[in-house]
């Protein structure tokens, strides 16, 4: 794939500056602003399509809840002064908190406020989805020095029928077969967690629309954690079986290595892709576990779908997860663009890898005379010629240039090539159509 | 299950206090007297029931050998003071010596002595129960200071046509399907090898008695090794299609951690249920080999039993083995009370596996609104909750609760536990009945 | 196997150096006066036998190239001296170069002449089979002092239709089935590369044809690497299915440690054979690579054939590959000794593999009654009783012997020894008759 002519970290991140500080939930206008700002990044002619499912509406064991929307929320201490207000971070309300004005001791206050005691100077992310209930978040540093006395607390919030809203954006391919690379939408203020996978997805969409064709339908989904993409699912229907391969993005722009979490089977094509590329950038790779974001939905036994994770270092395993230090400072640039290249990377496997059949099976065939093969004899061979080799060498039907790859250590790009020049010279022939893939 | 009343590592000691004068063989009263010593210590209720096989009787590729019984054995040196008597240990005759009343020269009396050079003040445990002969075993610093000069040896033993016996306790379940828990009763004065085996067995039997219902009938068995083993398995016909999982104990209270010897084929469910366990414990998991104890019998070819076996070091590799140094201060307390507690954990994990089939499987089931979820989201989960995740994201209908356990990690007991408060929220049910647990 | 009468590293340096100074290629006398000096080496009774090929032939994807023999080639430098002469040494001239005698200047002599900077004093070994050229090998200090001047070339070469040349030596079996052992005869003064394999054949077929009986028919190839193995493979038809097994010989006079490099498919029995020996013996097991000598035209697509690979460092692992300094002086006897020995313990393996099925099954038989266990018990048991409980303990009618000996650790010969005991003693019976040997 050809590279875009801006650099994509300084484009991701302004972005992520635009979508940073709306108050984003699992319904609510913050959802559609952030929905609109990704409309607005998408290429010429690429379009992103909304679904609003209704409050009320059951969706396997859930019901869509009342949207949640918020205008203002604040704690005024016995000075007047302000403990906590939305309007300087998202973080300060806890998600979902219900409508409130009234005075109270700090006594009565303090089970409704949140705080990390073990660092005291980040505001902590917690929401009350299912269970009425208003709170507050604050630095604990903040909280210990609370006077006593009244306070007053605000929310202007509402909780009424509405809707749950997601987006997709589909780039057509040649099949209607499909990879689905899945964005929650739903987190406020948290970097890391998600606007890096949302600024991704926007840089692989400018990617992939540019293609000159594509094997696959590419579908990228927007829409709020757990509830959304179980809203999503149950909506596919038979669609469902068109998904050939899918990817979770979240957390790629912290610190520490590229982290693939594999399908619940584990031995899915886009875990072996994953797995390839991921490991080749010094990346780590592991199993399975019902914990973590959306991947649990689509991998739930009724579903089991082969869709991964991708990530940096997981959720819950740096200190700055779901706190107010997940702020922008946390993600970098660098970080960014290299998941970029490594999606892209696993795109091109999924693109490229077929399985041929050697026409010319009955030992080696003779390179030199196609130009293929250095004409002095007695050197040790180039890494073109030995991804020729191993090309031709395990081309028996059976075997993919992708397990050639992961066979030879060499990178898969190399191996793509090499059979591409060998079917140039009519020693590879195709064995498997499109239909064939797994 | 719940624990005895009184601590078991000083019942199991003083049980064994009492059995380790007695001077076993593979027949004789030794043996019976010993199966007196098990059937006293055994829960009121519960029976041992005796078998005698008369000598002749041909077992398999063996015939039953004549009953040996011995009353008196010595070496008188010049002196006429006691070289070897078996009154002072029971090692000091090689079990199943011929009777013999002599006077001899030192020199014709040496290729009956047996002795350590390595360890010369310890008497090792000779045996010759296919040969016809006399011999005794005395400390090698006591050989080597035998003067020349006339010895009066000194066996008052019978060989006579009797039987060979052994004992049985079953423990009834639900199931007619047996696991069988065997040690050999066949070794003198040695505490680790097996007084350690029986003692953990009368502990068990007490154990799994009291449960409140047992899907399987357990079956100890409490037979002299190798030939012993052999007569019972002669007897059983087509009930051996019956065991459907069993250890042999034995070394269960010397040094070292938990060894757990897998069946033949390593792949029977009592080989993952043991690891499961002793792997926890820090203990150890080794592959079959056709050397050690009774396990050998169970797993020869033709019979092919799923019966894997228990130690701590096991047998040849600490020094004492098989010497006068495996005494009952070599056997600790905390060993022998580790020991039933792993054993009873094998039996609960075999007991309680059972395959589920999620019936909430599109996606996670909002376990919130049936009390299983804490309200306050944003936190890492509890590892309550991740064992109910675990159990719903991989019971597939095929997936066992034991699998489960290994693939998350988690300790079989908290994933059993998730899963039946699971299936109370009738988020599982039941797929496998008895007759198709493996 | 017994051993030759007079010790074989001697012997097979006295080959090597006859062989040694002969100018080989893929074609012309080089290869008939080595195939001479192999013939003359044979044990009384046993023919070597030789196959032409002539130029033009189509051999797959190849055509047999004109034959090639040259009698005279040097360079004469401004003062008439020699600066590289073939009979000084073959690798002086590029292999297939083509007639020529002209004179010329430096700089129009320098593109024809190759060296090895990194290695100044080395000559290196370059061929142009395919491409009409002539060029010359000196090291790079005798290149780097060339003064300026006029130089004169005179290759006396001949490039004319002819044939290329291979020999086979057959030792009959019982069984037609076939071990294939091949080794390249075409590379000219290089000692590890390959007079090593050929010395090793040789002294192989001196043991083979001293068996008492063979099991397997043994045919050693002596041809042209690529081509030459490639013509013999075009002219086998349905005899290929006729090889059960096979080994390329190479490189086995150098350093290190005998490395085996596995079938393509990596599970073949001689995969599993040479393993075991290998391993044993401290050496090294490699996975396939489509790269190396002619194990990748027996492993291609099309054949598909059970042929490793055995050398010690292989090629160009080693910095004297395929230059002047692999000379008679860095192969050494003991790594040719150790090498055939080896290779006699795979076919110990090969010939004597096979599947019992014990005919005492139901435990352990009485070995002690057939005296084959000691009569004294109590203690452990020694390697040769060992030997015995493991062949008994997994001849299940599946299980081989050589299954058995990677199982328990012990030396396929002793587990061999132990299966023919009890044989002998009826304990063991066959279950395979020879149809049957994978």
């Amino acid at each position: 794939m050809t590279e875009p002519d801006s650099p994509a970290g300084p484009r991701m991140r302004a972005w992520m500056e635009k979508a940073f500080p709306i108050c984003r939930s699992i319904s609510g206008d913050g959802v559609r602003r952030t929905l609109d700002l990704l409309e607005t990044a998408l290429p010429s002619g690429v379009t992103l399509e909304r679904t609003g499912v209704p409050s009320g509406t059951e969706v396997f064991d859930w019901t869509i809840n009342d949207e949640w929307n918020v205008r203002e929320a604040w704690i005024a201490g016995p000075d007047g002064g302000r403990v906590a207000d939305l309007a300087a971070h998202t973080l300060h309300l806890v998600s979902y908190s219900t409508p409130v004005h009234t005075q109270l001791p700090l006594d009565e206050l303090l089970p409704h406020l949140h705080s990390l005691p073990e660092h005291p100077d980040w505001i902590p992310y917690r929401t009350s989805y299912y269970h009425r209930d208003w709170g507050f978040c604050l630095p604990h540093s903040h909280l210990e020095a609370l006077p006593p006395g009244d306070y007053e607390v605000f929310v202007d919030s509402t909780l009424e029928p509405g809707e749950l809203v997601y987006g997709e954006v589909v780039l057509p391919g040649r099949s209607a077969d499909e990879v689905v690379i899945s964005s929650h939408v739903c987190h406020p203020s948290l970097a890391n967690d998600n606007l890096s996978g949302l600024a991704v997805s926007l840089e692989l969409i400018d990617r992939i629309s540019r293609l000159e064709e594509r094997r696959f339908t590419y579908r990228f989904l927007f829409a709020p954690g757990t509830i959304g993409s179980l809203a999503w699912l149950s909506r596919q229907g038979d669609r469902l079986s068109r998904i050939r391969h899918g990817l979770v993005l979240t957390g790629l722009g912290g610190g520490g290595p590229l982290v693939y979490k594999q399908t619940r089977r584990g031995d899915r094509l886009v875990d072996e892709a994953a797995a390839h590329v991921v490991l080749a950038r010094g990346g780590e790779v592991r199993r399975y576990s019902p914990y973590g974001y959306d991947e649990r939905q689509f991998n739930a036994v009724g579903f089991d779908l082969p869709v991964g994770r991708l990530t940096r270092t997981p959720h819950g395993e740096y200190p700055e997860y779901h706190t107010s230090a997940d702020n922008l400072a946390f993600v970098g640039d660098a970080e960014l663009e290299e998941a970029v290249r490594a999606i892209v990377e696993v795109v091109e496997v999924l693109e490229g890898d077929r399985t041929f059949v050697n026409l010319s099976p009955y030992g080696e065939p003779q390179l030199g005379r196609r130009g293929l093969y250095p004409t002095m004899g007695g050197k040790s061979a180039s890494d073109e010629v030995m991804a020729m080799l191993w090309t031709l060498g395990y081309s028996d039907g059976e075997t993919s240039l992708l397990r050639i790859a992961q066979e030879s250590g060499l990178p898969f790009a190399d191996v793509h090539r090499a059979a591409m020049a060998l079917a140039g010279a009519d020693l590879l022939g195709p064995v498997a159509d499109e239909a064939d893939i797994r």
